[in-house]
């Protein structure tokens, strides 16, 4: 059984952090194919398409794809990914690690971003020179699919409470559409805690108290600014890995960007593309491999074994092979 | 000169906080007349409007508007006086105080939100029993007018920064509107510094280094969000008022709400509705007294004159009263 893995390294970082990451996957000796492809600023300027179709039928051949990070086209390449390989969950944990300074070191919990519609749906118009508008679309399929993913992920998690984020209160059909969809969904699953919390009193309570929350279920936009928020709690992207799973395929990116400032210098901080490949392995039914190689991140940084950014003073690669001996 | 204020206490520990802030502004020796008016649950409950004809005729009738809190008819009662009030700018500092217990010491900034479009537009729609739709509407006009106001009070303030928050990347075309509003506008102010951010990186960076932002200018629903961020950073909503302006009107409210659990008990922190009573003296161009107000609800909390949860023994009155001495 060999995995198939489209790699898709980027611009900036993108690649080395995806490097550092594949090493860490190859050390547990599971047999990976990884074959690459471009995307972004780079390939924009040397390709005139920031996403070739051969990236895309690469992406959509595979089993999975990883993903480094890409420049000011980053949102015509992610997007495009998301859609064209159907991935309805964005899963985005964050957790607190001992040894990265953080404001919140209790921060452990999980937002479920709704990944395909919303204010994502792409449906802007310029109805005159002065006045422009966009469409946040929610449905019923997307709703349900999302809150029964979220709902499932708390129980296999033991029972987490998940908190549907919403707007209701101003946005009374969309998101009544949306509350009425995780109504009947959870009602399903009596055994998983739910409540339901205005995105406005979450972001406060995020910043105060981010021990009240455990599973976040939310629609596109605010899970993007909720995902953000929480890595903010714990010090910022350096930690935050995510997933895009869809009925078919599965992307992991970093929530990171490409930080052009340390582009190319060997000192990026390949944590969350390390945290990525955890996933990923989790994905692939390899759980006991996720774990190990999570536990080996969180014991180097705890040990200061890490990069700059996190207090250490090993370079990229060097970070990667410290967490390939612990694993 | 009289000054003619229509008061709105509304639910749970809105009357109660009115009241304290109404001591403080007639304890100024100032020339009052305060008229009372009826909205919220309530209301709702004992007239079957949340926001009868006579309150909207009070308060368009007054120079100004002192509001407390509504339950859950907030939003009807809130959104309808903006509205009809034409308050087209949404001021809410967040200024982290001595003596509150707070994450963010150093925090000190003002978010300038537009309060008349965006997602609060109102404009919604169920197209099937499974496609709901909401639309965001952004125009040169709301958005212009809102991002002069910040400009503005930037340069009043000393040249302070002024940070346009969007998410252009996605929302191309609105967006993408908003931000060339907010650079022509830019352009007229060439002695202020101005800069442009993604929302998503704004609420990270805001838990992470809330120092980075002085003024924030952004469209409604970014701001409503953002704003409760802030207040997280400095201990929550207990120090949070708010001004809702516009050409003819204004209305100021603490931007918590009702409180219900210690609502009667004379318990509330009254110090966002003396801090509102101290924006209303601004705006009726009592600076003086603005500054005197503020920096006696300043010295209090740094004393531990203040509401229990603020760690003081005070009651509500009690803090008022202690406000007043200090004035
Ligand atoms: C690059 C951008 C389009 C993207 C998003 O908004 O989803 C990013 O912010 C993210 O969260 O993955
Ligand atoms: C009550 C609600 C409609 C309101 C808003 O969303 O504007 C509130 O959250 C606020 O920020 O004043």
């Amino acid at each position: 059984n060999i995995y198939d893995i489209a790699v898709i390294g980027g611009d900036g970082i993108g690649p080395e952090v995806v490097e550092a990451e594949i090493a860490v996957l190859e050390a547990t000796g599971l047999a990976w194919n990884f074959s690459s492809y471009e995307a972004g600023d780079d390939c924009l300027a040397s390709r005139g398409q920031a996403l070739p179709q051969a990236t895309l039928d690469g992406a959509l051949a595979a089993q999975a794809v990883i993903f480094g990070a890409a420049g000011v086209s980053a949102a015509d390449v992610i997007l495009r990914l998301r859609a064209e390989l159907g991935t309805f969950v964005n899963l985005r944990p964050s957790v607190a690690y001992k040894g990265v300074n953080c404001l919140h070191p209790q921060t452990d919990m999980m937002i479920v971003r709704e990944n395909t519609e919303c204010l994502y749906a792409g449906i802007e118009a310029q109805l005159t020179p002065e006045v422009v508008t966009a469409t946040r679309v929610i449905t019923s399929q997307a709703s349900t699919r999302i809150v029964n993913y979220a709902l499932e992920w708390a129980r296999q998690a033991g029972g987490k409470k998940v908190t549907a984020v919403h707007k209701a209160n101003v946005l009374r059909k969309t998101d009544g559409h949306f509350l009425q969809c995780c109504r009947a969904a959870a009602r399903q699953f009596p055994d998983v805690p739910y409540e339901e919390a205005l995105v406005d009193s979450v972001a406060m309570r995020m910043a105060m108290r981010p021990e009240e929350f455990q599973v976040i279920v939310t629609t596109n936009l605010f899970g993007d600014i909720l995902s953000d928020l929480a890595a903010g709690l714990i010090g910022g992207l350096g930690m935050c890995p995510s997933a895009n799973l869809g009925q078919a395929h599965a992307l992991f990116e970093p929530v990171h960007g490409t930080a052009p400032d340390i582009a190319g210098q060997g000192k990026a901080n390949p944590s969350a593309a390390i945290l990525c490949g955890a996933m990923l392995l989790r994905h692939l039914g390899q759980e006991q491999w996720a774990a190990r190689v999570e536990k080996a991140v969180a014991d180097c940084v705890a040990d200061g074994q890490a990069t700059s950014d996190l207090g250490g003073k090993l370079r990229t690669m060097e970070m990667a092979r410290a967490v390939i001996d612990r694993l």
